[in-house]
Order: structure tokens, then sequence, then C-alpha cells
């Protein structure tokens, strides 16, 4: 549950980091994410500025404080640190690397708990003054709260109640704008909410209720905006790709072709690169630790790997790319 | 963020799991952690009631779906099940293994961040009608959204600002009675509170600012509410001790010999196997997991897993035990 809402605020100064303090995302080896090759944009800034960046893929900066913390650095990582406030493609996937693993740890916290139905019955919540369902009360309280502190104003935060949402209280904040204005206007969450609930939890959890309705919407609702961040990520995505080759795109984008758009935006190695590397922190985080189990003994996993690797593979990456074909139809308007 | 709130919801049947799901809870190896010896009191049930039990113990009690996923299994835990409904030093146990995957989660969620001092500092705020720090606000708001559906009602919640709540807005749940009345007013989140920001945090994250405040808030909390569950649940383990063996303890409770009581509740093998457990789990869980990693090269880390056991060191197990005096010196009341 990555939050940047107050990434750009003027009492705070992102990015400038104490001193041998490099952002980890400039210190990322460049890993496989859909964004086509590397080569073609990696060391294309979105944007050349001597300010601050106020991005959400400078979000996750912070290097660990300790030596022994890690993050991966290379040759380029390093060369990039020097260009420090620019948005690249090697810091979009470095951000996106990250949101692998919150949404894999919620998977896992989620799947402990039964499915619990009365969680998403409206007819179950009886919640005074409210017509709908635990889940829905939760997200959309949760949402009115974090809006009044300013979430959604971040150009990589996307409400599902959006119509719901209270006036910010806190003072305004100004955010770069790298993308096209047309992108506040994509939002699929409604998508994300029924193929999280139609499609990936009764396959996550066991059938039935334990009784845990809280518990459940709470590891729901993280998983939720995990998800909804990692795939309107796209537009970054998008707009990286556009800035990195224009002429490859533009011709799809003015015959508003978005079959074209879509099989432009498609790299297969990157995507068969993510599915390897959900499978291996699925079967690293989703181990049942013991210190004195018996290494002659398989050691048990909280889910099946197969089922993030299929999440990945039949919505994340599609639903991603989505955003970007929404993105680049408008990029020209 | 485990929240039981409803499990005792009358249109809930909480534990009524369907047929071939046994509980997790009664599948576990028992573990070591700091219940006292296993063989003193492990098959002894709190209560022995015929209804499907409402305690905060039995909650996470799903097991996986599938049969890859795992939960451990034993001899002993299999004749547990068998007893199904009542809470045992092994449940106890159980969900405190699990709570350590959550805390842990959270602290590596939270190190990606920097520290981001105006997070913290109540003249950085400038939240409009509000006279505190953002964490204080989203901890406060929170609270309040979580209490209107029920949370501060279930026995192993307990709220950092008791002040704040409103009511419940949804029908008023009975849970069993399993704990002395006196439970009710134990709360030390001061002290979790302050131990976190002033002794943990610190430690935890990188100096500076990345602008990140509502991130750092959001993993903040939930590390909060987290180590607030763990510490208290030294409730359940105080009340399973004394049932187990009660003419061990109150002597002491008469005398109101704290100390004495201290002694008589710390079993250093056990603590030991926590802190050995905690550190494999630190270096499983913290890998920056890459497929195309190179096994010559050592596996790199979150956070230091030191850190981690130094807090169940000075910090989880010590205050649990704390919590553990205070109820069994109200016991007799």
């Amino acid at each position: 549950m990555e939050l940047p809402m107050d990434k750009a605020s003027p009492r705070s100064t992102p990015l400038s980091l104490p001193a041998g303090a490099a952002p980890a995302v400039a210190h990322q080896t460049p890993a496989s994410l859909p964004l086509g090759p590397p080569a073609a944009a990696s060391t294309k800034p979105l944007v050349a500025s001597a300010n601050p960046p106020l991005l959400p893929v400078m979000a996750p900066a912070a290097a660990p404080k300790s030596s022994s913390g890690a993050v991966e650095e290379s040759k380029d990582a390093v060369e990039e640190s020097n260009k420090s406030n620019v948005l690249t493609i090697g810091s979009i996937r470095s951000a996106l690397i990250k949101q692998e693993d919150t949404i894999i740890f919620g998977l896992l916290e989620r799947s402990q708990f039964c499915y619990n139905p009365d969680t998403y019955d409206p007819n179950a919540s009886r919640i005074v003054g409210f017509n709908g369902s635990q889940i829905e009360f939760m997200v959309q309280q949760t949402e009115k709260m974090h809006a009044m502190m300013g979430r959604y104003k971040s150009p990589d935060e996307h409400p599902f109640f959006p119509e719901n949402l209270l006036e910010a209280v806190v003072p305004s904040v100004e955010y770069e704008n790298v993308l096209h204005p047309a992108a506040a206007n994509i939002n699929i969450n409604k998508r994300i909410w029924d193929v999280y609930f139609d499609d990936l939890l009764p396959r996550l959890v066991m059938e039935g209720s334990d009784g845990n309705c809280g518990s459940s919407a709470c590891w729901d609702m993280l998983i939720l905006q995990a998800l909804s961040k990692r795939i309107h990520y796209g537009k970054f995505v998008a707009e990286a790709k556009f800035q990195g080759s224009p002429d490859t795109y533009t011709p799809a984008i003015i015959n508003k072709d978005s079959d074209k758009l879509m099989d432009l935006l498609t790299f297969t190695k990157v995507e068969e690169d993510v599915r390897a590397r959900v499978m291996s922190k699925v079967m690293t985080f989703g181990q049942v630790v013991s210190p004195e189990a018996d290494p002659a003994i398989e050691t048990k996993l909280k889910i099946e790997p197969e089922l993030a690797v299929e999440l990945y593979d039949k919505w994340i990456m599609p639903l991603t790319k989505e955003v970007q074909v929404q993105y680049l139809l408008k990029r020209l308007d």
C-alpha cells in the first residue's frame, strides 16, 4: 500500500536525501518488466528538471540505512543516480518490482482467512445508515479519509469510489505534470474490483466463514490498492515508451488502432521474466518458516505460486497494457 | 493487521469450516513461544464449550485451500483438532507465530521509505481543524472508522486513541468471556507507540525525507496495530498459563509480587526459539528476489535481521510479559 500522497508537499523535501544516500531507484539493476527493450529508452528522462522530481516512481526512494540492507547495484544505475531527479524507464521498473512484493505479501496475509461471504453481502452488513457491504463501507470510508489527506491528488493514486471523496484538508500540492492531461480521466478500478472479487479471491482462500470479516476486508483493501497502483502505473509506462520512440506509436495513435498499439506494447520475453520473478517471490515469501524445519522435507507454502503467476499473466499485465492503450489513444489530443 | 472484529457475529458461523477443512490452528506443530513448557498445559482447554468459540485466538483458522499451501501437521495437532473449538496453548502459539509474519512484512515495507519527519511533526501537518501530526490524524481517523465497524469490541483489539472512538454502527456482538473482566482496562498502547517511534523506527529507516509521508504513515499504522495485537495477546497467554497451573501463580498474585510473576513467566529456552525463528523469517521474507540472481553472490536483505530480533528481544517479549503480569495481578480480584 504505497501512498505517496505527500511526496510533493512544499514542506517536505522530496528526494533531498542525506549525503551518501542515493535513491534506491537509481541503484536498482534494470530488471525485466513490460516496458520494452531496456536499450530503447532506459537513459532517456521523461523530464529534465533541476528541481526535485515530484513523481510517483521516485517514491520508493529510500535505501535501507544499514549496509547489510540491500538494493541491487549496477554500473548503469550508478550513472543514473547522477542524473538523480528524472523519471526513467529504470525508475519505473524499480517501482513496479517493489509493488510486486506488496501485492504478494497481501495475498499471503489474506490467504490465512476463509472467504467469509458476509464481508461482501450488502444484506449481511447491517451497518446503520449505510446501504452496502462491509468491504464497500471500509473502502469508501478509508478513501474519504485518505482524500482528506490529499492521497488522490497524486497522479499514481486512483480511488475505487471517486464519487464519495471528501475535499482535502491539507494544503494543496502541485505535482509535476509528466502525464498528458487526459490521464486524469483513466480509472479502471471497477474492472480491478470485479476481477479481484469474482476471479481471484475465491481461488485464493478456503470457502466458508471463520468469522474474520474485518481482517478479510482490511487485507482485501490493501491488495486492491496495490493492484490499482500497479495497473495504473501503465500511464507512466506508456508515457515513457512514447517519449522513447514517438515515431513508433504515432501512426497507430492517429489511426486509433488499439490492436496495433497493444501489439507494439507487448514484449513476450519481458512478460516471461515477470512471471519467473513472481514465481520466485511467492516461493520465497510464501514459505512457512520454522528454524527446526527438516531440510529433507519439502518447504511448505502458504499459497500456490501458480495462482500469483496467473494473476499477473491473466489480469495485471493485460490490464496494465489496457491502461497504456487508453492513455496512448489520447496522447496526441 | 488482523482485525477479527466480526468473528462473533451472529450472522456468521465462526469455525464452521467446510468438510475436510480443519482449522489451521489445530494442525500447527506446537512451536516454541513464551508460553511455558508445552507439556504443562498444551491440551488443556480454556473453555470447554460445545458452541463455536468466539475467541480471538481462533481467528486465523483458515487453512489454505490448496494442497500445496501449507500448515504444519503433527499427531498432537490432529488430536487437538478433534477438540476443535477450544482455546488451547497450541492455538495461542499458532496465532502468535502468524502475527510474526505480519510484523516482519510491515517492517520490510516501511523500510523502503525514509524516516520522513514531517509525518510525525504536528507543526508540519497543517491539517485544517486538527491539532496533531499526520500519523496521529491517520490512526485516529482509522480507529474511529474501525470502531464503527465494531473492531474494538473484540477482546484482542486495542485502540491507540480510545478517547476518540465512535460508537459501533453494526449490531452489537457478544464475545465469549474467557478473560477476567479486569483485562478490559489493560492497554499499554502508549508505551508501544513510544517504543515504535522513539526506538525502532529511527533505526529501521534511512534518515531524511523522500516525500512519502502518506505511505510511511500507512505502514507505521499497520506495524503499530500488529505490535499491539501481539503484545496484548499476553492476556490470553497469561490466562492459559494460569488455568494450566493455578497453584504456581496464586501465591505471587496474592502477594502482589510482580518480580516473582515475571520470573515465573519467563522461559529462557522458549525465548531463544522465538529469536531464532524471527531471524529465519527476516532472512527468508527480507530477500531481494531476482530469478537471475547469481547463487555465488550473497542474497541481499531489505533489513538487518538483527533489528527484528532485537525488537522481539528488547520490546515485544518484555512488553508481552508486562501485559501478563498486569493481567495476573488482577486475576483473583
